[in-house]
């Protein structure tokens, strides 16, 4: 596509996202993504790619309606926007069905290569030290703790089974991101990223449970202490 | 003190706080980093070290009423609290100087250990993992960016001069906790948490960066190309 045609759907983007800093910077980290995905993947439909990134989360605010997920309203409302820009009913079609599988709530996998590379570049977002910034910042948003403390007062390590925290978050989903991913691309570009999240959660982890361990056990034996007195 | 009396405070506190998992989490780390630190300054009454440490951010609901800090407002309700709950004159007013004198934004320094103690305590919840978690905590409270992007329309490297954001607050403030501390152990603490905080801004800043410098390269090439065809 032209910058002119590049730059028409850009805007009505801008206009559609809510004005928040995090969901453009996004946007724009999974449109790189995806050209650097597609870059690897020769029979990928690079303005395909280009539409469905720029236009895979304009449902966000949709969602905040009961019973609607982003994609799926994502969906409908790209394709009418490109329909209303001049786009082909083929090209917005085929966006639209993008769209609709980028999220794993949809339940439905993507299927076609433009669909995979839009999946995995938005997956892609959440590795590595950007993806650890996006766990934290969309866990402030859902109020959901750092962490939580179990029957012994000690920092739980966040385990599947636990009760839903950050940490658990990461070892439940972040920490297995590369083998989510559809193309070879995505896989290796995520492997790559994995290390710095799997070192920061476990600082993170360590650092928690360590200064609550030793803290606990000076409190209780200062209050301790007192009561012998 | 006593457990008793250390179960009072604490419930009056867990009243007094918002009730924000985040919050009461920190109350803990700065309570259990504090008598980390106590152990090491023999002439610190510990007492008042538990006091201060379990109040320090019971100011933080006054706090939204404009032009009053957190940390005069804690001061009082901390003083008044304590003399309710049967301390003397003496020691709620020990405390109310340590809840004062806690924060950069007050403008006085903490001046008795038990006050340096305090402010290196709360400190060092912002250094290591645990600080990059609240640095972005904080910064989705606040709605701020990540990162900002330059004139070339790629990430900035968020030195101190430019426009605000969460890798500018880790080159400003976060990079230079240690040298904040007032105690030894304060110092020793943080500095050896820093290298986790490091690693991860400086993963952070080069994913970012080298993701969108491909990124929009094969963003330019693709949209010249169909320009030129």
């Amino acid at each position: 596509m032209t910058r002119r045609e590049f730059e028409a759907v850009e805007t009505e983007m801008l206009k559609g996202m809510q004005r928040s800093v995090h969901d453009t910077g996004h946007i724009y980290r999974v449109l790189y993504g995806a050209l650097r995905i597609a870059a690897t993947e020769p029979k990928a439909d690079r303005d395909i790619v280009i539409l469905a990134a720029l236009l895979h989360d304009i449902g966000r605010a949709a969602e905040k309606r009961p019973g609607v997920g982003h994609a799926e309203a994502g969906a409908g409302m790209a394709y009418d926007m490109l329909r209303r820009a001049g786009w082909g009913e083929s090209a917005a079609a085929h966006v639209r069905n993008c769209v609709r599988t980028h999220s794993y709530k949809g339940g439905q996998k993507p299927q076609s290569i433009e669909a995979k590379i839009l999946f995995d570049a938005d997956k892609l977002d959440l590795a590595g030290a950007v993806g650890c910034a996006r766990a934290l910042l969309f866990g402030a948003q859902i109020d959901e703790p750092l962490y939580r403390l179990g029957p012994d007062g000690l920092p739980s390590p966040g385990l599947p089974g636990e009760e839903s925290s950050i940490l658990r978050e990461y070892n439940r989903k972040l920490k297995h991101l590369p083998e989510k991913m559809f193309t070879a691309e995505g896989r290796r570009l995520a492997a790559k990223r994995q290390k710095a999240m799997d070192d920061y959660f476990a600082a993170l982890a360590k650092e928690i449970y360590s200064g609550y361990k030793k803290g606990a056990k000076l409190l209780s034996a200062e209050l301790e202490n007192s009561e012998n007195n």
